[in-house]
């Protein structure tokens, strides 16, 4: 420990009696989320209340203590990760859904709650909460919240977002604020939580949500389609959406991902396959069943490989185990993946994958790309192996050239994880000057001295 | 005019020769928008370009001088009066559009185009712009973007806010900076282009707007429905949700607002009819038609007067066409229209139909409700005869009382209008003291000489 800082720090434990640890062992546990970087804090505190949190908060900053705060750690880019050190706030102990409100179609949450928990007990009740990041099962919404968690339903349902309808936020200097409301609509002032929301806990820390919710879809039904080329894949996806349809999802998997599944899953419909495309419907049960149809023949006459229908949920869940294989397939390969999310603007999917084609071969790389081709975000994971020679230096050749082409597409270098440490390297290319000096005025209105996660991109 | 500001406005207008205005007669034509407060501005620019905009900030802002930007002037609560005076920065020539892009599903837009122009030309294209507010043939998207406009439309598709991807936009001191992008999906840092959306024209200038698009739905259909009680109305309303529909609208009249209508119409349907309930479904042909049937049977089940039954663009727009005249018979009914926006939580719209009843009743006014009942947000519209003795001291005892109970019901006082000069006295009441704080932290950071639109409510 900083020897500065074990002064402060064990009067902040005497303040707080069994919400902050100094053990070294626990730290440990707080140092990383899933990327690599990782670097242990000074303290763990684990506060019960919104309270405790704006006393940790006051502290802080008074102390100018560095504090960064945590969700579940299941991060893609090191967002949660204490560079400098100091205090990791630890949401976990507030895991309470403090209201479902199937009147007002709200949910009330702290932020310590795994979003698969909050989405199965609103189910219960008729009620929706759509956002639906991989991680759901393990994630907090809390950090769904922070990082503004996206998933394969975003295309037609939006992102976590668009959820937010309040929150109450401890800011830099413990200051407790309720911003926002409950109502599906407000013109109350600035849109102030939603600033909050995607700010990666450069801002502030968010102690509870109000989250508006949809009444649940009664049905659902999908399509798994299978293809010989990426192109009649991104056209059939192209005529779906031409068609007048918004699919709840549209995802897409490239033929290194299908050849890596082959071999886990010996599932014969994917050998030979070289792209593979889920459509899924949400609605009326007739109306979805009915759609599921067209969307057939939309994309019949791509001429499919196979098309397998999926009606019903146990159907559709069939489906997206498949799809969930596909990320345990690669993890099969033994190569290590650095797992990108870039979005292009939709009529450049074609050109990504091309672009992706020639990066390989370049590189001496395998690319793996799968994702939500609906809204053009595409998981391009560069898998590398880090044994051979000039492995490092040739991915990150190869990053640099994608997110080159990708922001002179007019697309972004990330759509669902955030910047964190992992794309800081890449956060002057992805945004102007003027932009980044904005984002350092409002950090410097909201956190003066900096002690809110410090060390990231801004 | 102010004599100091002479000087300084003759340089300007030297400075962008014919795009400066100081004549009397112009400057009376920015004074307000739809709302009765006025203000004469010193003088009128109607730039041509966002460099004209940037060196009009940029002048201003060295010279202390107020900028209130404008749009159509079609706001309801004074939102662009120049109450401080200063310059009027009029958006209308910055009117065109720059590019529909159907593979992308983006239109990027100045801010003077009119909002309806903007739909047709994007559903020529097969693609669709949801947002609807009732100005929409004479707002510009700009003055959407800044009020953050709602609409019917808003229940299933969001407000605005949820269409803006990227913003350029002119920040106080003149700095030109690009905010956001055109993929549907964008984790870059923190949301700042949405902060700009719904703010009043107080954070700064949106001088391009790069908003996403929907595939048009190809096939649109609605019942009209007249019930003999205001609780079989809502009972239907929240069966429909219920039972899994998110109509693309809702919309519910009240008896008084059905009075004057028949007055109007002389529509026999509308006799006796105590509420009306409008459910609009878009989406594939066979599926709607099949759900309106459905609909149909979910609101039989409350006894109502009459289901008409709209199918298709041309049936649906004779409905729509009834609802406006709602509107224009509480005109015809000679008494000023104090238009509110409020917002309830769903449960409460039965509570606030009641409560109105009784406000009536006490304070011996009328009250006109209908609007966006699927989200909560009613247009409670006080109806006062000014001619008559203590009216404006009654409409004001009964605008606190219904503002007072709304934000007791946790509601909000403005979904759509927005604060302005109208609401800016509920604005502590409706905002807590801690937030109301935090307004004002990111209005000085981002015009910290306080020229932008100055006098409005942070």
């Amino acid at each position: 420990m900083k020897p500065k800082l074990a002064r402060p720090l064990a009067a902040l434990k005497r303040l707080l009696p069994g919400e902050i640890t100094l053990a070294a062992s626990v730290l440990r546990q707080y140092a990383g989320d899933k990327w690599f970087a990782a670097h242990p804090p000074e303290a763990v505190a684990r506060p019960r209340s919104t309270k405790s949190v704006a006393t940790i908060l006051r502290f802080a900053n008074r102390h100018a203590i560095p504090v960064t705060a945590r969700g579940a750690g299941h991060g893609y880019v090191g967002g949660c990760v204490p560079l400098h050190g100091g205090i990791v706030l630890s949401l976990e102990r507030m895991n309470r859904i403090l209201e479902i409100n199937a009147g007002d179609f709200v949910v009330v949450t702290q932020p310590g709650v795994i979003t698969a928990t909050l989405q199965g007990d609103v189910e219960q009740q008729g009620l929706f909460y759509p956002p639906d990041p991989a991680s759901r099962k393990e994630s907090f919404i809390g950090g769904n919240i922070v990082t503004n968690a996206g998933g394969p339903r975003c295309l037609k349902y939006g992102v976590t977002r668009d959820y937010v309808l309040g929150l109450e936020v401890v800011l830099a200097d413990g200051t407790i604020v309720r911003l926002g409301g409950r109502t599906h609509k407000n013109k109350t002032g600035f849109d102030l939580h939603r600033l909050f929301v995607g700010s990666e806990g450069l801002l502030g820390v968010v102690t509870e949500a109000t989250l508006k919710l949809l009444p649940r879809p009664p049905y659902r039904a999908n399509l798994a389609i299978g293809f010989s080329t990426m192109r009649a894949a991104v056209r059939s996806l192209h005529a779906i959406l031409r068609a007048g349809f918004l699919p709840a999802a549209l995802e897409l998997a490239d033929a290194f991902t299908l050849a890596a599944a082959y071999k886990r899953t010996r599932s014969e419909r994917l050998r030979g396959c070289r792209a593979h495309l889920i459509v899924e419907l949400d609605g009326q049960r007739d109306s979805v069943r009915g759609e599921i149809r067209t969307l057939q023949r939309i994309v019949r006459a791509q001429q499919p490989l196979f098309v397998e229908v999926g009606l019903g949920d146990q159907q559709c869940e069939a489906v997206w185990k498949i799809r969930r294989e596909f990320s345990y397939s690669l993890r099969d390969t033994g190569l290590t993946k650095l797992n990108q999310d870039i979005v292009v603007p939709r009529s450049r999917l074609e050109d990504l994958f091309a672009f992706a084609a020639r990066l390989q071969k370049k590189h001496h790389l395998q690319f793996a790309c799968f994702g939500h081709a609906g809204d053009g975000n595409i998981h391009t994971n560069i898998m590398v192996d880090f044994t051979q020679p000039g492995a490092k230096r040739r991915s990150d050749a190869a990053l640099d050239e994608l997110f080159r082409q990708v922001v002179a597409w007019g697309g972004t270098i990330t759509g669902e994880h955030g910047i964190g440490i992992a794309k800081k390297r890449w956060w002057p290319l992805a945004v102007p000057q003027t932009a980044r000096e904005l984002h350092r005025t409002v950090k410097r209105a909201l956190d003066p001295r900096g002690i809110l996660n410090p060390g990231k991109f801004v």
